[in-house]
């Protein structure tokens, strides 16, 4: 049997994460990366990870078309965070009849806030035999499917509770400039005056996957968003915060049902979250018959978790029925440590 | 759209328990229960579980061939622990094209047991157009699914324990005897050269489920049953046990990829564990990249955890390709909250 052959799609830190995981698997290959950075073009993907390809080397091309070739079975796809933007970049890869899986965050549940979008890429994956994910570590698993497994095991919900508490330390400048890490509260005030501040991107989107899997209706969603002003300096490799200014974002959201709280979100990300005694850590609180209380302390590695949510859904994507397909449509996550063409049906 | 008709077979505490939730949800019909239990014959389970039935009444019957009928979509069965002694019944059941959820542990992860007659149930499965599916808190979910789901979020693995520290008190009779709580060490003792103490039945499961999601071969498996000797007298509403006697069993096994240490899984069961300052709790921790440890505190209630595993799986089943399934081959467990004939596709 051939290898899998895949195309990674923008290769900033997600995409350079899934193509050095991809390195270590059997039974893949890596056919071509594509960036629009001029200081990738042309290089070899084995260059730029630092680390050696044991299949063919593969260099970086910021041309798309070139790449999409029908030997290709999947296309990670790692350019963007919203459904909308990413959207006529899934609409060619689903045309020449090859997979995609998404990093964006709105596509890990994009009936939350695309319906209209998701129906055409639904359709569109239909009528091209082929099938669409988007996966990552949040939105994808731990605010959303892993509260759905746990619940699994339970006669009934009354209420859902999930913190996650993380560092931001380890990610680079985007997410720090995201997170609105080291700016003033002026400025915090202003960027979200002016809709210029992402902060967490997801809480609409897993709380309509819980809700859709649990079979309730959501009557009531709200979500805010307010500033970690630290009280000493903090500093991580990409991210600085001084005395008085912002570690990071603290983001809460809301969903009731029938008149009534169903799903409480909390979500503080900051740098060095550990220099003010901040404990990190996943927490899932589900109450009803039994009561389960899940803790992981620390909290899954953000950058990690998402590259390896995307990879290990590999087999399952390749597997699955034709259409858009969310991580409630699809069998468990689970990591790969043989041949991934042993894991294709 | 018609209610989902389901059959209860076997109605002690788990298929009591599975009829009382099912009593409890929308869009499903107890068609039928059979048990052999001369004190049930003829009972209503309104009256046995005293509970309402939404519609209409069912009673118990000693003859599964009647309720065996064309319009019931899915059997309960809540007989047997082991695959080889549920074999005729699931087979029976399969004949008459109708979905098997079994709470049987070895049917949890059949191929580690039995491979031949997992084919065999495979086979039958196929041939009738209809699935089959084992499941319950542990084997089924603690310390296999929950496990390899958390898995999902790691770029590899390297090693995996999973502890279950669980109390036996809310168990009846059954349970009692099964974990020899109350029995001295030399009764354990004899009981062990006999072969007729049953203890944890389902770590070959779980471990052979986790190597077979994962795609490593495991080259050596071992479990161990020790007695748990209690200090103090200690009591539960159905067991017993004084000061030097067993408050139950602890169960340990292990299993090698390669030669090297790969799973280690522990399950002391007990009853009362407070009393001498044991915390109970499920515990699963991952070491690789990122590690993951992940602690629910206590531990999930184990009859109730099952009978939830069992109905919450049915939408599942029904949705299922035909043939022999695993909690790895289908979508994630989730609890049910609306009505069930709307999650069948």
């Amino acid at each position: 049997m051939q290898n899998i052959n895949v195309v990674i799609w923008g290769f900033g830190a997600m995409g350079q994460g899934i193509g050095s995981m991809l390195l270590e698997k059997e039974g893949v290959t890596i056919k071509g990366v594509c960036d629009l950075n001029p200081t990738y073009e042309g290089k070899s993907i084995s260059s730029i990870l630092e680390k050696p390809s044991k299949v063919s080397e593969t260099f970086v091309s910021k041309e798309i078309e070139e790449l999409l070739t029908s030997d290709v079975d999947v296309v990670f796809l790692a350019t963007d965070s919203f459904t909308k933007k990413s959207y006529p970049k899934i609409k060619q890869i689903l045309e020449q009849n090859i997979n995609v899986i998404s990093t964006a965050e709105e596509m890990a549940y994009p009936y939350a806030s695309e319906p209209e979008l998701s129906k055409d890429i639904n359709e569109l994956a239909i009528k091209n035999n082929v099938t669409v994910l988007g996966t990552g570590i949040n939105p994808g698993f731990v605010m959303d499917l892993l509260a759905i497994t746990l619940s699994g095991a339970m006669v009934d919900v009354e209420s859902i509770e999930v913190r996650r508490v993380n560092s931001l330390s380890p990610f680079g400048k985007t997410v720090m400039d995201e997170q609105g890490v080291g700016i003033s509260i002026q400025e915090f005030e202003e960027r979200i005056k002016s809709d210029s501040l992402a902060g967490h991107v997801g809480f609409k989107e897993s709380v309509y996957m819980i809700a859709d899997a649990l079979g309730v209706k959501i009557d009531h969603f709200d979500q805010q968003m307010k500033p970690i002003v630290t009280s000493v300096d903090r500093k991580s490799k990409y991210g600085e915060a001084k005395k008085g200014n912002l570690a990071g974002i603290d983001m809460t959201a809301q969903a009731t049902v029938k008149g009534k709280p169903f799903i409480d979100m909390k979500h503080p990300q900051q740098i060095e979250p550990e220099i003010e005694g901040t404990e990190t850590g996943d927490y899932i609180i589900l109450k009803g018959t039994p009561n389960i209380e899940m803790k992981i302390s620390p909290e899954i590695e953000g950058g990690l978790g998402t590259i390896a949510m995307c990879v290990n859904m590999l087999p399952h994507v390749i597997n699955a029925s034709p259409g858009l397909k969310t991580m409630i449509d699809l069998p468990v996550p689970r990591a790969i440590k043989g041949d991934i063409r042993k894991l294709i049906k």
